[in-house]
């Protein structure tokens, strides 16, 4: 099963690197972008039956790896195709 | 208008990190976990009227700075809430 993970920074949290590209953007002429927020985006396949089976592992992975839970949040999707 | 971009690295990229991520997780006990692909999720507000004209511009910041489009793909979305 495919899984598809956003990893987002908590909102509260200092996004250095959204603050950069959103610097970055209004030097190119992109004033009109804001509220940049930069995360990251984890996909794999889970040797599993079900989705329901898949998030769940997913989860796990998220809490043991994928994400720093102190300072980021994770969404765990299924992908559009 | 709220955009979400996901960038990920083309297909037949090496992905390294996904390579890393995917030997942590199998030292782990993930070993059910595989094809894990690490791209980035950049998420922002353009200021403009509709999300057709917010994904044009959207579009045009990939170009210009949000991905490198030799070697990754970008997807433009409308957040779900």
């Amino acid at each position: 099963m495919k899984v598809q993970v956003l990893v987002r920074l908590k909102e509260g949290v200092l996004d250095v690197q959204g603050k950069a590209v959103e610097h970055g953007l209004a030097g190119l002429g992109y004033e009109d972008i804001g509220s940049v927020r930069v995360g990251r985006l984890v996909e794999f396949d889970v040797d599993c039956g079900s989705f329901a089976e898949a998030k769940d592992r997913a989860s796990k992975a998220c809490e043991a790896l994928l994400a720093n839970t102190i300072i980021e949040d994770f969404e765990i999707r299924e992908p559009a195709a």
